[in-house]
């Protein structure tokens, strides 16, 4: 996708070891107008797959799969990474290595909105190793769901998420693929 | 504002102590449609303030900044609690009490995204002791920006936060505002 490629090239900085940043426009600032362009091309992509729920994971995950849930008009649900006092105590909890954290980190739904038979639409901002999207797989498994279909604004393709995820046999789409980040280099796939 | 009082009204529930559960639509679950009409109706409140970004904190004032950022074409910040790995060593930061966790947490904006001169809306899910606007606004005032105006999607009357903030003599809105919340009750303002 042209337009996020571009941001990326004239925005994103190599922070070295794989880190991309892209705090100005999806990570802490985010550029509406963008994000609702990712959200439409989404759409577009899945449009297909009759996806009856959006998951994500808090927090980067939210802008992506809310802007992809309204063109979709589908509900959102977004893991958490604490349990708030509003959860049920029974849920459905994985863990997954964070990359950019450093360490595992938890992912929580409450069986209230992840039911049987729904076909669940992951969005998430990275694909780089996969693990978190591999997280949300098992949560939705867990709640006896389908996953029906991946998408990341992002895919680090040097990191090996989408061999990571390819027994799954899904639609895995990336809106930008980067193959290349050695010697403070962004380069993309094609 | 009709359709947040009624899904409120259907799926809100007062959990005591003053805690509305609205994980069926904001704070987990994520309706779009919902949160694309309440960003609607901030953009047309807040229209004529000639804002030029809107300011709010992780984790579930992402949805409705989002919302209201797309209407009004302006960028989005969202301060972290957590510092990410990304974000330089020199930040805004300031610590306010958090009523759903029980403790201090921390609110970070990197100074690249928040500069001296900017007219800044703050947009959040609560507004209830107002204690976390208070937070935004101290990161905006030490970026040298102004705020300009402040909504939030549910205002609980009864525990303060409009008295908090009067003394900013700023256009401070709420979409539903709840006057009452004892012995189980969800009782509106009106």
């Amino acid at each position: 996708m042209d337009l996020l490629k571009e941001r990326i090239l004239n925005e994103g900085k190599n922070l070295g070891g794989g880190i991309l940043k892209v705090d100005s426009f999806i990570n802490h600032q985010v550029d509406p107008t963008l994000m609702d362009a990712c959200g439409a091309e989404f759409a577009r992509m899945f449009a297909n797959l009759g996806a009856t729920r959006i998951l994500t994971a808090e927090i980067s995950g939210i802008a992506p799969a809310l802007a992809t849930a309204m063109h979709l008009k589908l509900q959102v649900v977004y893991a958490r990474k604490t349990k708030p006092i509003t959860m049920p105590d029974q849920v459905y909890l994985t863990v997954a290595p964070s990359h950019t954290k450093g360490r595992m980190v938890e992912l929580i739904v409450s069986p209230e909105y992840l039911a049987k038979g729904e076909r669940v639409l992951i969005i998430d901002d990275f694909l780089a190793s996969g693990s978190t999207i591999l997280g949300l797989v098992r949560l939705a498994k867990a709640a006896g769901a389908d996953v029906v279909g991946i998408g990341a604004l992002i895919e680090k393709s040097f990191e090996g998420g989408r061999a990571a995820l390819s027994h799954l046999n899904l639609q895995v789409e990336s809106l930008v693929c980067i193959g290349n980040m050695e010697d403070g280099q962004i380069i993309f796939c094609d």
